[in-house]
């Protein structure tokens, strides 16, 4: 049950989002270490992560950033995305990401919160990941949410 | 007539699709085993099938995920998509994405309709992928559709 | 004068262009083999091919396609076209993309016309790249059309 | 000051760009050697280009093009530029990419000079980026543009 | 102490920004080489990159450009940014990406502006992902911004 687990965020992003991520991933009972790397932007994580998952060892990483609202921005975090799933093949290592995009609220206090519950969540699934799969196969098809309350299933 | 096959899904789709899925596969009369992994989002699956396909030895694989029905869900579907299509690249085997818009449907009843035809359609097209190949090319230009009735071929 | 070609096609399509493109290399007065592979959808496409030009030895390959009139599907066919470029240059072979966009024509009749008019040349154009490339050289800037009349040069 | 340059170009082109171009490098007086390559259409050009640097040992490369109005072709244009910044990736080889878009004019006429303009003047930076890379830098942030006069540097 | 930097810049953009970039670079106290790189616009940047980080053995890099207002020049954008992203993935290094939109300012006076804070901080930036990465910690999540004022964090 060791992991090595990689945390990698911004500077430009207005929340300290890793800060609630690492707070979930060290209350877990286990033998954690945690390597955690700011970059300026989400264009610079990419490498960023690779660099964890390869030369520091992690297994495992994620990513937090915050996205402003404008069309440049969208395309900046479509950029920042599509390499982190190409870091992900690279190493067949899993890379969540957790990005709130500015205009996902209406204020600053709204996305505040959600940008903690989104970070605390997915620091919870990753444990899933590495630890615990099968609650994630539990929660198939559940309408899982994170930064929002769950969708919940479609029943008929 | 052996094969295992891939099933990646997620917790954030609001229908439990690979459900659907493995009931086509499991009909088949053949050896076939089903590998399934669920991860929280659809851009967690280029990963999950690389893994699935690479490490637990799959020949073939299936993907299924709820995309949500704003832009930047659009976007994360397309970072999804080319992903999934750099996997099947990398390695040279066939990854069915089964993508369900939440936006495709107007009620929550018409989209669990569309997601179960959709998921059980695409399980019978790997199967042909797998053992039919020749069922295929006898549809060719024939206007199918999974998750809606079929288009049907122009004929003048 | 010795060739093997792939053609790969889909059961999405509404009309069988594989079977336009097929009759033209057929009449082509040399040694031409013709493999051909129908999946599912365009994004099914790029790996199907790259297994054709790495598994069964093609040379060069065409595709043919029907991309439907929906944003969505015009984001399928980039992410299908993007996969298509890069198997040209994981195998550095040519791969002529032929999609016909349902929204292209008015009429189902119309559509019909584009997608044989667009395989068959597309299907000399195979030709001319595998046997006779100063052919195309001598139509360089010539506004050479497929599905279209030719909208020729511009002549001051 | 020996160099082979790939040339690559389009059917579907309505100019004969490749002809500017060439015309200018033939100019230059050192030892060089020109290799053309037409293809049906630009998503055709990374492979072609690809082979050039690969296959015929060119040093460096342009490809001419002329993407149409609609916006199927904006995203067949960004296929295609994506492709050959990869194929740059792959060779370490400058691919300088001359696309003119139909709707940069508002007549044959100046669709006709802007192309002319646009080929002659990135025949000139492939010289410079060959032989003559100071020149460029001494250039730098001056609004230098191809197919329009220059917009100049901004000065306070 | 020691390290090369590469710097990459365009003759397209209407300011000299990787002067000032230099400038800031030149003044930290330790033995920095600095090798610039002039190539015409954007899309030749990250092949310019790549061999200034392979074959001429910086440790590190930031490339300057100035994209144009039309959507056109935001996909050359796109295509440029995610060139640059797959650079640092096949090196392993980074590569601090300073675009400025023209349409960023209303005024060339404001755009020189932006140009100038943002390249000056930036080139802070990479100073201290090389030797100082623990600043760039203690700023994670303060809404950092280049070219314009920090957005600074929230505070609840």
């Amino acid at each position: 049950m060791n992991a090595r687990i990689g945390v990698a965020d911004t500077t430009f992003a207005r929340v300290d989002m890793a800060k609630f991520a690492i707070d979930v991933l060290k209350r877990y009972h286990g033998n954690i270490e945690i390597i955690r790397y700011t970059v300026p932007g989400i264009k610079d994580l990419p490498v960023a992560v690779k660099k964890l998952l390869e030369e520091k060892g992690c297994d495992i990483a994620m990513v937090l950033g915050m996205p402003g609202p404008n069309p440049l921005d969208k395309q900046s975090a479509q950029v920042a995305s599509s390499g982190l799933v190409t870091v992900q093949l690279m190493t067949n290592k899993h890379v969540i990401e957790v990005f709130v995009h500015e205009d996902e609220a209406k204020s600053d206090n709204e996305l505040y919160k959600i940008a903690k519950d989104r970070a605390e969540k997915h620091a919870q699934n990753l444990l899933k990941l590495l630890f615990k799969p099968e609650e994630l196969t539990r929660d198939a098809g559940m309408g899982k949410r994170q930064g929002f309350p769950d969708a919940g299933p479609i029943r008929l």
